[in-house]
């Protein structure tokens, strides 16, 4: 099936958190690609991929990345197609660097921004399925369905208190 | 029209910050509407508000909120549409604590969280825009014509230096 | 005996704080209740929950929550009781997300905000029966009993340094 | 009528935010007696003060000071009545010393801490209301009062907007 | 002259920062050019104007930008000739994320990052005349001189004190 | 001997830091006493401790403490002896709110803060030093021996990288 | 009379803080000598003048400074005499910089550090005395009388509240 | 091969952070020098290590620091040539202290800053061969080539992905 979602990350080192975005898709059955692109290291490759992604029928774009996390901006810079934006965390400043990186973007270049590492990544795979949902009404079902599920979780582990 | 898009903020005085989303939604010509909702002071409309959206047509929602913002992510506990959430700059913590209380949500519920105060509200109405335009060419069109406006405008900018 | 204080937690992983609050009222044996609630999970559940509590009797709600907590704010939302926030310490910003998201509560609906983790578990349930305090004379004697106790033993630890 | 509530401030500077809680105070009818204490210029008093304090008929001590705000811990360390503390907005940092130095509490002496600045002021009035409704339905309906105006003021705003 | 420095900046609203980098650079006689380059809004010339700098006979670039701060990181990534940050202060954080936006790069492609301001445009300037020392000892003289000035006037300043 | 040096701190988990300061004072052979003195669990303690300290011969108080660290401020304000502070590292914030909340005193009571943790205890044994050292040659120059070793030290370690 | 506090400043600007050390000298009847002194644009004569200060009857240096704030304790490290530091508001982080480039001195070399801005400086002046009072009873007396003036003062300030 | 380069740090524990700029330097082929300079502990050496780095031959000097970390200002302010400086993580505040005490500078003494930790060692080591390169072009090729290597490093590191 055609990707409909993208995932990329600045480097490998970050599959560790971004593999949740993908289990997000999964769980959702929506389709989508995962790649490395890095800002700093293959800026032409990123540019070439954001400029492509909606001819290729993308219809959002997950970036993950950490410090001076500029992947998901650049990538912003060069589509108008949704990109999400997760700030990985950073071993000396906690992901506070990656965050306010990604997400005090300029009027006119938006970043969707997620929290910081592991639940900012699963709530990317999740935001982006969202934005499906908004004309794909089976994918809205299964999010409601997926909800459903998430509270029935909470309400029986008060249980296990004590 | 039917308003494709709600503009809703914590209080009237988030309306200097939250009029930036409405603009960027009025230079692209996508319907929406806008309304005061406090997640503290009137829950339970929000409540109501945030059910009823999907089925009344909306398909995204821009919720601006300052301080301990709760109302982005307790308007996106109650739906599955994509919720956008604006950090207003705060009195005391200049928004940190606003940017903090919306961004870092936990894995399950999403919120896309923009910059703090203007920019992240002209931002979330392009966000919006971004999102119509994954199945509305002319959505797309609108903003791609908008970003070579502004590509324009910076080239210019250099003359005016010094 | 009925409860008189009510101790929620927006997720099961909190227990490991929330459990110092529940040691506190033991202590002091004040009648309470523990409860899994959650407000982005379960905020139907978390609504009625918080309506009803006054009626049911309670007197005080002491309520934990991490990163971007929403459950103390949205709970006192919901009541006229007193509501204590204990903020869990989080993983990526070691708790100060949960203080702010906590603490910074707009003018209008307060909530009694303790220190982040185990040292504002156990002081959230000290806090709650000093407010119990203000009417019931023999908690009053228990508390300051405990307060001597701790006296005490502060006093005998510098036999210990070095 | 005997004080229920104290107001206590560090500074005569401190007025000007701790006027706000007892204008709350005088919204809800609630007597109350307000002082300039100081921890740190005059802690004899603030000692006997704190000593006797429940011993004078009063319920709640409201303590509010800025920077390295010592007053409500030191208060708290003198009585079991609740203290609640208010974050003075500091100059130099916004209140975040005057928020760390309150709320950072170690097990064993609570203080509940509002908001930095007007908000926790008008916040710490409301708060020490809610403690005396637990056992004095008068109150509580004064409470439930003041909720339902201040939603309808709300929800009278939306129109207010653009 | 050629140019043997560049300065660029984000936006023309830069320009009240980074004129105080062409102050340093005109005082030293060391010629320069100007240009506004948005990372954001200019993507293409910027990556264009990156990889043609060395090539045109540029030795240093001064890049500086506000916020979620990409553009020195961006151009670094694009040449591999020095490249100096300065972080323009940003109006809601005062410039905090545009200094960790700037500074926290990956390893493998540095920023050469100053203060945050007009003490680090100014300083930007002179670092650029510095590198040029490196190997133009007429250079190296000059700023010598301008150390000497510099000593000798706040040596003076004593007697202004009081 | 008479202690000169009094080392306090608020409980006996800062030994593990303090001793630090103890180590500082015996290695230049000042004469101390080290004592557990809660400002929060033992405040009348405290205020006697602060009081008397002058009249017992002591000639400057080192005091310890984490978190909301009351106790160096406290102290004081209850002598006119210098005081130092020592921000014990905290478990959630790491000291930075130990750090505020001893060197953010308002005007009139001052407290010599040093770092967070260890480096801040073994400087506050040498600052107590140093100030004996003001009126005695002899502590002056064992604190001129010991610099002398250290920078000889440095000197030498330079042999061991890499 | 001889000097026996030294005021020194980074520069000139920081007059308008560090005035408030001279005045409270002054108070107190200290002798000093102010001076502007810059570790980076005058580092020989900083140099010169912390070696120089014991022999010259200097009891204690007073040195404030804003920022990359490397004064204070590079003076500490080429004198044993008590080094206060001043955090001097800086334009950008309010200080914070100014605070940590100061407080955080590495083990061996301390810096007794004051709050940032005014607060600190008027502090600083104290602290000083208190050093004296060690041994000078009659700087002792003076701080003691000066107390109870303050005490009083907020004693009587109760009455100007609303 | 006489030493382009000067790699210093402020104390031995800094060598496991600083290793990383020895070893750009190593794979880039540039001469260099190690050294342990403390600016506390041996700040006569400092200077003096300072003031005659030029006329050896030095061209940039690499300082790296942690905690209130001079090291780097210091020596900026006794050379003209261009100084980098690497944020040594500190303990207890991340490097958050360092990062501020290096890159915060006073116009007129410029420091080129790096990122905190590893990244920023390795990038230290990268931009003093940048700055070589401003006239080495062989120098320039070899940076040219290993940006190569990275490049293709990345684009293979995809397959790894999951």
């Amino acid at each position: 099936m055609t990707a409909l979602v993208s995932v990329i990350m600045g480097s490998q080192s970050d599959w560790e958190t971004m593999k949740h975005a993908c289990d997000s898709l999964d769980e959702l059955a929506i389709p989508y690609e995962k790649k490395v692109v890095s800002a700093h290291r293959t800026p032409d490759l990123m540019f070439r991929y954001a400029e492509e992604a909606r001819g290729r029928g993308i219809k959002v774009i997950i970036a993950g990345a950490g410090g001076a996390a500029h992947l998901p901006g650049m990538v912003a810079a060069k589509t108008t197609l949704p990109v999400i934006g997760v700030p990985v965390q950073s071993r000396t400043l906690n992901g506070l660097d990656s965050l306010l990186s990604i997400v005090q973007m300029p009027g006119g270049v938006p970043v969707a921004t997620t929290a910081i590492g592991k639940a900012g990544a699963i709530n990317a795979g999740l935001l982006a399925a969202q934005m499906l949902s908004m004309y794909d009404l089976e994918v809205a079902e299964r999010l409601e369905e997926k909800r459903k599920v998430m509270t029935e979780t909470v309400m029986e582990s008060s249980d296990q208190l004590g």
